[in-house]
């Protein structure tokens, strides 16, 4: 059991995340922030005991006994390494754009103390409908399958500041973003690595409103990519940006037997032993949401 | 006025045409079908006064002004170009996987003789939910267009018999089939033309229980392309026939103050004045299948 979580961040995903932990009774002893003022602000919200804009803090705090990386990500790789040697457990936030040095030093330190829990989290394949699909995969439910067809819609990831998520090279983007839970639910699901990658990125809007002068976007809002996958299988992926307002996420997989889809997080299908397609799992947790449409 | 249509061609496409010509009063005079039995059943459900299995003698047929093309596709540009030569309008349906040597010679045909009608029959961009679009986007309501995103999903394009649908050289297959409509909805909806493109064809499946032994299907039953438009905007298309038992098309056009969604038939969208994304055009002609899904 764990005795004491450290935050190291701040933020609307942080504050969700916060929420979480409260409400399935961990405690969170100890949070970073990037300016004082922040670090305040969400201990005062979350009664968090400790808070500080020096991250070192929250890794040496003696009540820690796991820290938990969703700062800029920039930092994650630095902070998740560094937490590891002084003999901390670390779940980190995939940070988006790392690059191959940062992953490989995360790697070998993950590696380095093996008692040491280190989780990267991708967590779309846990979601019921994710698992479920896995599972009818494996069980031959839809044949071979041949065809992932993934697409994603939603408002513009940006804020109303020039940040990291602007810039290319800072690990802003949509594919930077959102990629590499697409990726990881490709080889989750089939069991299929990806050998080949086809695609392009685009950046249609490289100034807002808010972000505008000499400063110009370059993070992609826009990417569609097909990959070959390493025992013969096709997927198509398509992340965009430009649709505010929803969250829209399809995965459709098609076997020689049948296909399955997954709708937002609800799971339909059609297996040779259906005579149409039905709805085969419903999150629950959307239902009340979902009241609005069907009714 | 026309007189008299002549219609060469039968099957499950003609029959629906030349029940939309009966019931806007069209006169059908005379009909080919590739067999004697196949044009005969034709003539009498249709009570068409004159059938035949040789295509010259409805062309010659007295009575027949127009010339409506619906034959196998191998036929169209020499029916069109023959049919525009003795004089007749002509009618030609999109022949699938149209060589360049035959569309040469049936604009050729088609500029020698101006004084008749030659049309080549590409329907979507007739549609009312098209027509509006188009307009919204030249009246600049959702500003400069920056990428079409084209869905296309429905079962398998083949019949239970090896036919030209399941060879890739006689214009079988979703590009040849479906991909010139597409095409044509980009170039009619942006006013851009389509400069470079990068995709790729896909036969999944190449036998059928319907369709097996030595012949085996070559034309693709699956196609993804991006294209690049002369103004600089984008356009990603996917057509899937590995979805039975529904046809949805999903037209998404993404400008810098809004965006237009074509789904199946109707539009919605989001411009600038609006708050929110709401249903701009509802086709009539579908709604009472609709009801279906709204109650």
């Amino acid at each position: 059991m764990l005795e004491g979580v450290g935050v190291v961040g701040t933020g609307p995903l942080t504050n969700l995340l916060l929420s979480t932990l409260h409400s399935v009774g961990i405690k969170v002893v100890a949070i970073w922030g990037p300016t004082l003022e922040q670090a305040t602000e969400t201990a005062r919200h979350f009664r968090i005991p400790f808070h500080t804009d020096k991250i070192e803090d929250v890794l040496l705090h003696q009540e820690v006994d796991l820290v938990w990386v969703t700062c800029p990500p920039h930092l994650h790789s630095q902070v998740a390494s560094n937490a590891l040697s002084i003999g901390k457990h670390v779940l980190c936030e995939r940070p988006p754009g790392l690059k191959k040095e940062d992953a490989v030093k995360m790697v070998t330190a993950a590696q380095y103390y093996p008692s040491l829990m280190s989780v990267m989290t991708l967590g779309l394949r846990f979601l019921p409908s994710y698992l479920r699909t896995k599972k009818m995969i494996q069980d031959r439910e839809i044949g071979d399958v041949f065809l992932c067809d993934i697409k994603m819609s939603c408002g513009s990831l940006l804020g109303d500041k020039y940040n990291w998520s602007c810039d290319e090279n800072m690990g802003g983007g949509v594919l930077n973003t959102i990629g590499p839970h697409i990726i990881d639910i490709i080889t989750f699901l089939t069991g299929e690595k990806i050998v080949k990658v086809r695609g392009m990125l685009k950046t249609f809007v490289k100034q807002t409103d808010c972000i505008s002068g000499i400063r110009h976007i370059t993070s992609d809002d826009f990417c569609t990519f097909q990959a070959e996958l390493s025992r013969g299988a096709t997927a198509t992926i398509t992340l965009n940006t430009h649709v505010p307002g929803q969250f829209r996420q399809e995965v459709l997989i098609i076997g020689s037997d049948g296909r399955l889809l997954i709708r937002d997080a609800d799971l339909h299908g059609q297996t040779a032993s259906m005579p149409r397609e039905q709805l085969l799992l419903a999150d629950i947790q959307h239902i009340p949401e979902k009241q609005k449409y069907i009714n």
